[in-house]
């Protein structure tokens, strides 16, 4: 064979999870071994199909140096793909119409592969609050999305939302038109402006650089902050109805997971944060199982 | 003299008003009469400083046109323009070097002009609800700005926010997390989409677009749709705190201007929509105004 050394005939996977703020890619040898991972950009189709290829084959190349193996190998891949906005038809067509650099590539969303990683089995339900938020369950074959809607009239407790409450909140401050707030200081010392002139620094911001300021949020609502405490409170209370519906559907186990699911538990309704289980593994392990899963349906 | 013909020796005035959605011109003789007017597209500088600029030209031939003048003669005319997003330094000085076709150009904001406008005299206060949202006031050489901190994070009550509202409320509705409401069907028949696929006509949807939407709001909100009067009730409610702050510094007489001054003063506390006065003249008229005064300044 000569092209894929040392390992012999069997396939290689990768397995790829693409969000608003990074994608993540995990080589997999055919017997479920992570061989190497690797961490590009933004991989949202819906702020940039050609950013998102771009950074799905830089989180694939570094995962494939990370591992040893050279960046020809790309061409062996068998790539599961979960992708952030491909819930929109006209998303998932353009990427899944891709000229990709992969033997195969199975696409999906990112909450499919979430839950297939959350799970290790193709039934249960995740809650993501990242740069995004949304829900998702998958149970007796059917699909349920609630919310996944996008930035900025959807994705409430988001990074993305959380942040841009946190920018309105000290506008009306600094107009005196809204109650004062520590995020005046807090957020203007990130970015080294002071109250109006916050405008002229976030005037291009995409939903990333909103994502920024959540942990300031989180912060001065831990100081008993009261704007703080009531955009993560408007926040906590949505993802405690989502997790509700989505129980509605009857998975048999739901994780919270992004990087907002640790400081959120403790906002989340009692019941519900009583009512998640840690995620037995990752999204990128997810699209893995997912590309497996259609490549047998594929060569049966 | 050949290049003006007809006009003599005396100087021609053009008033431009740029805004979010439109730009505003008008062609005035020396003794203030409207010779011609022009609309070209939109011309706030946030949302891109060449598209502006393109826009101002564009109005400004059309004036020129308008008033059977050649378009060389825009070489010959003092501009006074006013334009939203230039209370940002950053955008002020980018408009400001721009090498404009003008024989002179004094630039200002639109809050500036369309106070100048509102009381042909140099003191008073405005409110601008159109695109965008805004209060300013000049008394006593000192002027004030309330809000004017642009899309998505400030311009509270404006048709762009009136419209991300309705959008949030639509998703909300779609995925029974909201309450239900008629802006689902009449947004979903404006954009031939419904509940979630509105998120593929958005995706890209600028202030503009989204204050396309606002007129839909007031309509529900007339058929007593709850979810359309709190959106229009919170807008108003900062609006009519807008005005007090205004009245605070002791203007003369306000107007509030803007594509939905009409709709929106029913909306606004009793005693703050008793306190308003229809405005005298143009915007455009306001950026003539502010452009002899500074020409006069300049050549004395």
């Amino acid at each position: 064979m000569g092209k894929m050394p040392n390992l012999g005939s069997k396939p290689l996977f990768i397995g790829v999870d693409g969000g608003g703020t990074k994608c993540r890619a995990s080589v997999y040898s055919a017997d479920n071994q992570v061989l190497g991972t690797g961490v590009g950009g933004p991989a949202n189709p819906f702020h940039g199909e050609a950013q998102a290829k771009v950074s799905i084959v830089q989180s694939v190349d570094m995962a494939l140096a990370n591992a040893g193996l050279p960046s020809s190998v790309i061409g062996d891949l068998i790539a599961g793909v979960g992708l952030a906005g491909v819930n929109l038809p006209s998303l998932f067509e353009a990427m899944n119409t891709w000229h990709h650099p992969f033997k195969k590539m199975y696409l999906t969303t990112d909450l499919h592969i979430a839950c297939l990683g959350a799970h290790t089995r193709d039934e249960g339900a995740v809650m993501i609050a990242g740069t995004g938020s949304c829900g998702y369950s998958f149970v007796n074959g059917k699909a349920t999305i609630v919310g996944a809607h996008g930035f900025p009239f959807g994705d409430k407790c988001s990074g993305a939302w959380i942040g841009l409450e946190a920018v309105k909140a000290v506008l009306l401050a600094s107009d005196e038109l809204g109650p004062q707030t520590c995020l005046n200081d807090l957020i203007g010392a990130h970015l080294q402006a002071k109250g109006v002139m916050i405008v002229d620094k976030m005037g291009a911001a995409k939903s990333s650089d909103y994502a920024q300021l959540a942990r300031f949020v989180l912060e001065a609502a831990e100081q008993k902050d009261e704007v703080a405490i009531k955009i993560m409170r408007e926040g906590a209370d949505y993802m405690s109805a989502v997790a509700e519906k989505l129980w509605a559907t009857g998975p048999s186990r739901m994780s919270l997971i992004g990087g907002l699911s640790g400081p959120l538990t403790s906002w989340l309704k009692p019941s519900v944060a009583a009512s998640l289980s840690n995620p037995i593994s990752q999204p990128e392990f997810g699209a893995v199982y997912f590309a497996r899963q259609q490549h047998v349906l594929a060569n049966t």
